[in-house]
């Protein structure tokens, strides 16, 4: 069946290059999918699935019901764009000003209306159930995964299959981790008030900038000390902004900053730490402290059986030297929250390509992917499902 | 003689009001005090003096030959206005939107006018010359001070004093101290270059924004470790600004504060801890520092026995209750580089009144002073100068 | 054969019991073990074995020719205990005052006398050689291992193969990690010297003291910036001590500090932050700065495949429960000298037992372990070894 | 008159001589001056004086009455020793190992017992009373000055006058100034209280010596931002230890640090602080603070009028040259206790001599001074106290 597959893909492929492509030039931001959303429903529709639209915001769910009953396997795509100004010169440059897909979710999309269409002709051959997510706004937080799945997208589903191009792989090879993959990202504003005051009278003043330069030192104590140094946390202050003359001691200054990590009980402590450093360093210089905290997505935690199970597949129809444990990425995916409800794996596919030019680092503005890396994503999420389906073909065993 | 320079400048009050109005609401900036300059001009010609304009930029040099020979004294003025928006609501207020006389340096001028018309008048019997100095530019670095000083302002003079209406001294008080009055007033900006990056990979960035905050704190040692706690000497960084995004390490950042001392030798220490501590740092966490020292003006000095004769003429002329020792004062007066050619005093009259409302601290939108001050501002230069020229009336000890 | 293993390591339990408990009474510190050394030796010899005495200082090298050819497998004991003050209460504890086997040691040396004479009693159906090696002095830099390997312990050696008993984990299980299980653990040794003085005239003296506790806050900046958050790096300074009186400014301040890290890199890129760190840092406060900086062991990094093989083997005779994949550990090992040089896995076995009280962290005063863990790590030692030699029986494949 | 004391002076000086010598051979520490206090107390009995002895201690208090009524002068004299080992080879070196006069007591006494003879041989021609105060336990807080006034050394007492012989001035000069002339010096000791651990897994303990290398940095900030910078005021640490191994993670770690000031409001301001920096910056990272603040002597503060009756004197009988104003000294004298009670001034006789080698430091192990110190030292005393008693003859002015 293997051959089969990577034929019909193969003819299928232009059709996938030329979704992406238009995505590519009409790109839409977070929350604001509404074009591409129709398209991919129009097309689920085309197909003969179940198509519900509007899925906890623009999300898109489609149901392909198997010739036989069986468990039910979920792939997810995401839509959305970046506020990018497109600096490439090519064809299918974006069309629309400071919005590009910066970060291959084009890619994704078509990848999947693909894959729908093919599994959606072998309808009668899969005992079981596929659904397709496609997902809004993947890139802003609060994200459209954990309002699709509390609209229903997860309903009925037993596992959960994802995929993310990634250019610094070479197209074709696929990398995982059983475990953390991806990383929970975390963010804090604060805001030290202090007291103005003229810079040659210290003492009638609270000098804010001082203020936060202590906290920005002290919040390394917390990694340095306070951090098991066999887990990963990270705390960055992006943005440090405060006072406007150089005569003048500051009222106010402000940083902003993230916070990496991926085991949850670290993910916690790193927010208490952060609060307790922020709160008691402005205290002991008589400020005040107005820290807001953003919880962003968990960490992207993949099932081990499902990430063997994928790379087994991944092994096979790409051969094993195609197939990398990769370490843990610092970046931040809301297919965090459908693993922290079903068993799954999440997996990047190599999209880089050093002769093309294809080697631009995701969200920069000439980033651009090897489309060819399309096919391998669609083998492996076709065969993935499949093998799912098959492993779990007992009904006993299904959770549906 | 002292009662009749009091009636004198009684009678010349008014006309003293009326300049110092219209200076108010026609006020200029730094370097840009040309009409100004030609009003004091035409003005100190109408007198009779020998009148220089054009010294050092809009600064205006007058001389009165006395009747009799003898030593030379020199007043001084300043005439520049801040950038500031005048935000009082009297019928003086700035016509000019965002240039305000929010310093009295327009009542300096119309003092030292008044002072020159009456000392005019009674020439004769003058033994010595009076050279009036109406500076340019003291609000902003380089000042007009040193390049009037470089155009010949002070050659032929034996001695110069100079007055700084006050608002926080209650009015008619005199106030002065020998030796530092005030500070010197150096800056600095530094921007500390390091390698922008992914928030959640400090490892492969140099986070500008740590390293800046490790020398501000750095900075706060050079005071509390390296500073003659016997001495003065502040270091305050009035400005942060480094990185645009949260999740982004900056590339980034940039410092500017401000240093005071009065000692010259600390002042010299004090710049070479900051360039080496801000070196360090950076160098130390891989940075580069890029330090901009901006020598600013010298301490007020003022000469202990020219201090002391000031002080008697005015405890002779406005009581003794009047005249207090003020502590050192941390702003900065290019006045200093009179005092580091000649031997003088520069003195606080008192211009503050709480209950006409005259409050506001100098360079406030509000601030306005008590026009009553400048009747004992010319009182107390009229007979220090008087003072100084029979003091040193022996032609041996002129320096001329 | 397996049972057989087992009814044999029984057999000889007692004996190695005796051992264990005499070596127990009788410790040894580091690079002292004469006594120890020679019961070993003796022993050996008894076995028939070709014993070499004296490798690298106490070591002590046995060679089992088996009774056709093969390749060569190496299985280490260390034999030296701590400057540990002995607080149990026990028959065997120790009888030489403050010299205690607080590590094992003891256990490890009678384990392997045990395997040993057990391996030897069946040496003709063994393809191949055995090299039992043990080794002098792991606790003390610059350790055993390395001198053991100049002088020629590892000299036609294939693999090796190590254990340490560890209560931490509960008796029985196995515990073990493909890569890198134990630290690199270097030290560094730092002394500030400034310029003492009066406490009140701090800008007179350099203090040491605030510039020491300027690194201690510094060091920390380099694990929050500069370490990759995906890899181990820990730098703590265990121990600070400057000055003498509360009110003399310090000329001396001393560091002392440990640094672990897992990545060789990383170790030397540790290396050379703190060099930088505490130089800048004491230059731009105007000390010197003298740092001695101990190289200790390197990480212990398990070969991949040899880890797999002695997993399987101990999943076969413990039990797939009994074998887990253990955390990094923080602490280090000269084991790691072995493994620079040949394929070869060192694994943890569980010596503790909460119900017995053998419950104290190693190094603890009232460390004890559980006896019978013996019986484990001999079997998967002798198991191992006679897997290795099977699977590399092809004398195509033997390197020696 | 003048002549006539300096002769005076000049008889008894052997005397004086010997008496310092005998107490520089057998000096006491402080809160044990028993063999001084009674060779005190015996001469000034022997003088006639009413002699009371265990005044706050070993405190003795004499009083003259002079021929006629008079208000009260009081002059003050310290006799304890330091525990300093006396490495001297003159022949008056400390017989007592480890007790030595380094700081010049031993001359405070002698010379004030021989004013005390020659006034009370001018009994008759003084119009008023004069306390002589021998004070114990000037060097070791709490002091004996509180004690000896809580004991009534003060009662009656219009004004007082003390002199500290000081080697830093050359000898023959008298240096004073109004105002605050030596420092409040406090101190403090900061245990800090973490939790012991693993050098290579900081993330279990609270490591003492980052968060009390954190509380040394902190301290630095007060001075710099806190502090007026026309004020003194310093925090010097000493001391610090903490830790023993450089593996382990310091369960404490102890500071010892030393503050002064001359202003009472800053003093209570930099304990207000330190206290908070120290309880904060511990709390901050999880550790407990044990803060001790020891309250030392306040400023010795001199009363204006005092002070110049006292400049006056001492220029008349010594030359105008020979009268310096000083800077503030950073040491601490329990003087001020007396100060702040009653008006009156301390100055400093300079005793030091190059060529003579009297130029060590006090304090200093080789500490000596100029003998002939004492009689410039007696001089102004005597001069001092009758010119007291002169200006304030009129009875109404007498506060006794």
């Amino acid at each position: 069946m293997q051959q089969g597959w990577r034929e019909r893909i193969e003819a299928i492929f232009p059709q996938m290059v030329r979704w992406r492509r238009d995505f590519h030039q009409y790109p839409e931001l977070s929350f604001q999918e509404e074009r591409t959303a129709k398209i991919v429903a129009d097309w689920l529709k085309q197909c003969g699935l179940q198509v519900r639209t509007g899925v906890g915001g623009n999300g898109v769910v489609a149901v392909l019901e198997g010739g036989s009953t069986g468990p039910t396997i979920a792939l997810r795509a995401d839509m959305d764009a970046l506020p990018i100004y497109d600096e490439k010169s090519c064809a299918y440059r974006s069309q629309v000003p400071g919005v590009m897909h910066a970060c291959g979710h084009d890619a994704h999309t078509a990848t999947l209306m693909g894959v729908a269409s093919l599994l959606a002709e072998k309808r009668k051959e899969i005992a079981g159930r596929v659904v397709f997510i496609f997902q809004h706004a993947e890139e802003q937080i609060p994200g459209g995964a954990a309002a699709m799945i509390a609209d229903g997208a997860l309903d009925g589903v037993d596992a959960i299959y994802g995929v993310h191009l990634w250019t610094p792989l070479p197209r074709g090879v696929v990398g995982l981790r059983e475990g953390p993959l991806m990383a929970a990202a975390d963010s804090f504003k604060l805001e030290v008030v202090g007291k103005g005051g003229h810079g040659g009278l210290p003492h009638e003043a609270v000098d804010a900038v001082a203020i936060a330069s202590h906290v920005v030192v002290n919040l390394q104590t917390i990694i340095g000390r306070q951090v098991d140094p066999l887990k990963s946390g990270v705390i960055s202050v992006g943005r440090i902004e405060g006072g406007r003359a150089f005569n003048v001691i500051a009222e106010r200054c402000e940083l902003e900053g993230t916070v990496r990590s991926f085991d949850p009980q670290l993910r916690n402590r790193l927010y208490e730490r952060i609060e307790e450093v922020a709160t008691q360093t402005c205290r002991m210089f008589g400020a005040d402290c107005r820290l807001e905290y953003g919880w962003g997505y968990p960490a992207v935690v993949n099932d081990p059986m499902e990430t063997q199970r994928l790379a087994q597949v991944a092994r096979m129809v790409l051969g094993d030297e195609q197939v990398w444990e990769v370490p843990e990425i610092m970046a931040a995916e809301d297919f965090a929250y459908y693993l922290q409800k079903k068993p799954g794996a999440f997996c990047l596919v190599g999209a880089g390509n050093q002769e093309k030019g294809f080697s631009h680092p995701h969200h920069h503005p000439l980033f651009d992917l090897d489309e060819e890396a399309m096919k391998a994503s669609a083998e492996v999420l076709i065969e993935s499902a499949l093998a799912y389906l098959h492993a779990n073909r007992n009904p006993l065993l299904s959770k549906s």
